[in-house]
């Protein structure tokens, strides 16, 4: 084996490896805001737990949802993948490196909440790392207050910034325009949420750096949103706040289905749709 | 003024008052199966009224659209609208003569109703005329049951068969499998319902003819759908169907935000978001 088959090959699966681990902490620690709750209706209900399902791609590997309908987490979705082939002809000029050579291997995690209570965020965070005749990491993480919450928003972007910090001195600004940019939905004039960042094809040559920096990302979003669920989880709602919740989940339904680039490739590429689509929320209105 | 303009004139302003007429007439009997309605709470729910908004076009034109919320019909647009302008740039090779002549004219109606029982089928019908340095007509009507309704599906296609039948022999056949083709999702490996009639770019060369049909597809609509609700929806249906038919409307919003070329045309060329989103479901369920 060459030797930068070697490394590319470690790089995979310290990748892969990452992704699952990162998914093993995330649920763990969701799962145990469950069994804190102690807000509306605590009594009668029972604290969710997490349920997987592998399922596997036709053209090369496959993944597992974990999936939760609990109490405090409505429905979230902690996916993880690691999928590999060949891009199809349309696709090839789309993908870096993909014109010279159209295998790939991709590999990565995807995470969605949506929350019972209208009084906490909603949120979004994945990192993956792709491997064509180039190699580069992307994703982001982004919150979605059904109500503005500028304190959240404050928490939530310290985190991140603080992840970016360690990477390079301009990254969180430079993550942080590029995910206000992406999660925009221009026919309502509307951001998604209240941003946090969002990057692709970073590859500064150096990919310990580059996979540190994807971890690190990982850890703030540990360390960001828990506590923001868990200081707002036990507070009263009301049907009316309830009604705002699933009129503006409508916003995420179509940000996700019009504009967000995951699920459009993943679904014109043969992904899988059941996994794609955990990211819709439970139940939305249009009025 | 030239004869051809003259005439060009007459077929617009035909045209756009038939879409208003057909919208009357449509809504009318609409309210009537309202006001008719026996079923499950028929006694605590008051017959829903249509009510009329207008808006402009920033660029020309504008419509009106024409919404009830109803116990019957949980949610019914029945839009019009008139609007003209130049076509952007980046969209005059997609439209058949904006090529050499960026000015377009466009009038129709289009309408979706999402109702309250899940054992009465959604439906869709949309009919238009649009004028570039060319003219023609498009539309269809298509039937969504929520539970396999083949008796619903055979009447609402026999009317449509019949309004084809007078135009030309072969086109309901070409006109069923266009609808079939276009209402599909890959995804899901699904259709989106149970079918009906799709055309476009319909120009015979012989401007009556053209619209006699349009008529007709309109008039088999009349005739078709609410004897369908009619005989429907008085029935009573469980919290199981009910939930059943929520799950199914969120395949009719993957279809319009994900590949309905109205939809995304509309958007992206700066259409009311309002009216073209009016065709999404008033609740939605992705377990």
């Amino acid at each position: 084996m060459p030797e930068d088959e070697a490394l590319t090959n470690e790089h995979r699966s310290r990748a892969a490896a990452w992704f699952a681990a990162l998914r093993d902490r995330i649920c763990a620690a969701f799962e145990r805001l469950e069994i804190d709750y102690a807000g509306p209706d605590a009594d009668t209900l029972t604290a969710g737990r997490f349920a997987r399902t592998d399922w596997e791609r036709p053209g090369g590997g496959g993944g597992t949802m974990t999936v939760m309908r609990g109490r405090v987490f409505e429905k979230v979705g902690v996916n993880i993948s690691t999928v590999f082939g060949e891009f199809a002809p349309e696709f090839r000029k789309e993908i870096p490196g993909a014109d010279q050579d159209p295998r790939f291997w991709a590999s990565g995690i995807s995470l969605v909440a949506h929350m019972r209570s209208p009084l906490v965020p909603a949120v979004h965070m994945n990192t993956r790392h792709v491997i064509t005749s180039k190699a580069w990491f992307g994703g982001g993480g982004d919150l979605t207050p059904i109500y503005p919450d500028p304190e959240a928003a404050a928490d939530f972007h310290a985190q991140m910034a603080q992840a970016c910090g360690t990477y390079e001195p301009d990254a969180y600004e430079r993550f942080k325009k590029w995910c206000d940019e992406y999660f925009f939905l221009p026919h309502r004039d509307e951001p998604r949420g209240a941003g946090g960042i969002f990057f692709d094809y970073v590859d500064s040559g150096d990919w310990e750096r580059d996979f540190t920096f994807v971890r690190a990302v990982g850890e703030a979003f540990l360390r960001a949103y828990p506590p923001i669920v868990a200081s707002r989880m036990d507070d009263e709602w009301t049907p009316e706040q309830r009604r705002h919740q699933l009129v503006r989940r409508g916003r995420y339904v179509e940000f996700n289905l019009l504009y967000d680039r995951g699920t459009r490739f993943g679904l014109r590429t043969g992904g899988n749709t059941e996994a794609i689509l955990m990211s819709l929320p439970p139940e939305v209105a249009w009025p």
